[in-house]
């Protein structure tokens, strides 16, 4: 599974005051953390005002670029500013996100068909997001509409069948792995992306709820996921995941996460 | 899920001199702490010479019962010792096991059909477990012509699908899932149950191999299991799959081992 590193991310407070400080060096710091932790993509997030927001991305990725060379998610639901970020790339990019939305399809899709980028399609629409598998399918068949339309191939949409908390609804999950099912069905060629953690939101001991979402997510095909790449104990979980799945020949991935470190906080019991 | 109890077993050496001294407290201890930890069924092992097994099963159960009510998995291949044991259980038994095995089938199915007992069968024939998924089925064929013919109710029958451990074949996890999903369509009535912690036999970090290995299993329809309750890091996982799978009505189940300790060792991480 391909990990898209979450931390550069504007919205959390620490990385909003590097971009307000142009503290070059911290954000360089957390690039070249994720890259080694494993990231095949680092989200980059703003997190800004609109009038400000390409000039703080354009700032992010080249400080990003100045040390790394994992390929960047541009996380903004606004095609000007994604517009000029996508120039400033050196290797092509995901856009995150496009959904159901008539205007981020409009201003958005134009861009992924000309840069030959990679796109993630929430499976929502205009405003809240669908409750049940048959709404949530419904964008979806609404969102490949549009892309098939501007041209873009099935491979380069990723499909986000959204985690929602369990403790506002115990289907969630559920909604979740048959909205893959679905989808996968119909568009067998899509890849499937997650920000995972929003599953266990207001319930205790979310490591445990996140670890086995994770696991089943994996289980049904999610092959990306938007996560922290230095949470050890989520990518212990997902090493042990993909075991178990009979995918990770002669157990190499795992043993060699276990001699580097990865599960030093496991309980190693029998 | 069902928890079989599986800490009262003769094979292992604590219970064996208990067993020898006829240490009463350290077994009823071993029950009640199984009991109050969630077990359904009680597993009970002698572990010992033929000749002793039924004296020291009687022994056993007396005991268990003496301090639980918890009905009892009487182990053993024995079949004249599983004559007498079913004699002395309160409630019908499971019995475990059976297997492909011609002598095990003819000396122990009379026994389960006349006592209404269910019973555990191995998907494995007179000598070593088979490699591949068909020719596991190809047994478990053969144990339920024997079962049907025995006239015991598919309802009856747990069939344990065999989980061997990754370390020397990466594919035994997805072996042990295909299994069920085969068996299941062709017995839709039949129960599936395993000794889950084989699967990560020699492996490092045990626990997070043993974990995805549950999570999977469960979403696969495993309705019970031969583990350690008294495992918290095991069970806190258990209820976390059950939860993330839409099988926990108001997260109570959840909530409630939170409030209980559970989960005491897990971190907390957002």
């Amino acid at each position: 599974m391909e990990i898209i590193g979450e931390k550069i991310n504007g919205t959390r407070k620490r990385v909003a005051q590097a971009i307000a400080e142009r503290d070059a060096g911290f954000i360089r710091d957390l690039a070249c953390k994720q890259a080694e932790a494993g990231s095949a993509w680092l989200d980059v997030n703003a997190g800004t005002h609109p009038k400000q927001e390409a000039d703080d991305l354009v700032w992010l990725i080249d400080n990003i670029q100045a040390v790394v060379d994992t390929p960047l998610c541009l996380d903004s639901a606004n095609p000007e500013a994604l517009a000029v970020a996508i120039k400033a790339v050196n290797k092509t990019p995901i856009i995150n996100s496009i959904s159901g939305e008539p205007q981020r399809l409009e201003g958005i899709l134009p861009l992924v068909a000309e840069y030959g980028c990679r796109v993630i399609a929430l499976a929502m629409g205009e405003k809240k997001i669908p409750g049940t598998t048959e709404a949530r399918v419904t964008v979806v068949h609404t969102v490949m509409e549009a892309t098939r339309l501007a041209g873009i191939p099935d491979e380069h949409v990723y499909i986000d069948p959204l985690a929602m908390t369990i403790s506002t609804n115990t289907q969630s999950g559920s909604i979740f792995l048959e909205t893959m099912r679905v989808v996968r069905e119909a568009y067998p060629k899509v890849h499937f992306t997650a920000g995972l953690s929003n599953i266990s939101f207001g319930l205790p001991a979310r490591s445990y709820v996140n670890r086995a979402f994770l696991t089943l997510t994996l289980a049904a095909g999610l092959d990306s996921a938007i996560l922290d790449p230095l949470d050890r104990d989520l990518r212990a979980a997902l090493l042990a995941a993909e075991l178990v799945l009979g995918r990770d020949r002669h157990c190499l991935n795992y043993t060699r996460a276990y001699r580097a470190g990865v599960f030093d906080n496991a309980k190693d019991k029998a």
